[in-house]
């Protein structure tokens, strides 16, 4: 009796997950690049992937301390062109605009720690540095793994632009190779995922 | 005797961990602001630590793609004056250059997934964010906890200065506080482990 509540819970976990992102995805609401690895998830018996995103640009606009206070003034979960960086950068009114390039960020569960250790062992065959078991409980294993490729500045405050148009784009040249390289990093871990788990 | 041979193999890593921070310290190799946590752990019977950096301004040149070809151009464990960065920018001669601020990040070891548990939930005492078990093996545990604040950027590049002066001391000027506020972070993180860790 113990052994089959113990597969029901985890059971019930995946499939609420799975559900989540059926929607998501009917509702055109997953990043592009990651619905090849979640849709795998989501198909084998032992793993289930919760909130993710595959790695973005985007202007955020801080309004003091509290992160609830940040709004996303511009997102993009692709690579960007000057024109519509300079145009968002242009239209921001006030707080402190920052330029961020956010790498790719994952979390995946599973029912035990054999299950959490071979995403830690494809995560190093992927060569992905960051990540580790947020939660260790009984039929309660999650995994977070996240990307190394990083850009943030602020470059705006109240309404002043602070760095120069010509700045802007050059860091936009380095931006988005870097974002490209997060990608072909996200499409290696899902190869990984795709041999080794079940 | 199976009990005993994971005592010694546990005990043989915490050990080692323990003089090599040692020498550290005597060799003054040690952030400043990391000390008192790794040495809370190192008197500790469950727990030690292996590396460590406080958080820290840096001004990195890269050279190329491989990361064994960037070259730490200047590295500060503390706030800094204006000064100070526009002289180490202005003396960099090729490379890209880029301007970071790294938060802290921390390893420490234990015994068991119930030793890995309580680094877990004094990390979310301490608000902080990012975290998670890297290594679980038998009597080998390893977390990786990190701060979150950041900024990271490219400045230089083959000597040619890419934001102007004026920027660069704005960026300090946002750059130092976020730095004293992860090591605030840091502090709330010792204070948790020396509340629960033994």
């Amino acid at each position: 009796m113990p052994e089959k509540s113990q597969k029901t819970r985890f059971g019930m976990i995946k499939e609420r997950h799975g559900k989540t992102f059926e929607n998501a995805l009917k509702q055109g609401k997953m990043d592009e690049q990651m619905i090849g690895l979640c849709s795998f998830a989501a198909g084998t018996k032992g793993f289930y992937t919760s909130s993710c995103c595959s790695g973005r640009i985007i202007l955020l606009e801080k309004n003091g301390e509290a992160k609830n206070k940040n709004a996303f003034h511009r997102k993009w979960h692709r690579t960007v062109s000057a024109r519509e960086l300079i145009e968002g950068v242009e239209e921001n009114k006030g707080g402190v605009l920052w330029l961020k390039l956010d790498p790719f960020i994952l979390h995946i569960g599973c029912k035990n720690i054999r299950g959490a250790n071979s995403i830690l062992e494809a995560m190093k065959k992927a060569g992905v540095k960051r990540g580790g078991i947020m939660v260790a409980q009984k039929d309660k294993f999650l995994i977070e793994l996240q990307g190394t490729e990083t850009m943030a500045l602020p470059i705006k405050e109240n309404g002043k632009q602070l760095a120069e148009k010509a700045f802007i784009e050059k860091l936009l040249e380095k931006a988005n190779p870097l974002l490209e390289k997060n990608y072909a990093r996200l499409r290696a871990l899902e190869n990984e995922f795709r041999k080794t788990l079940k």
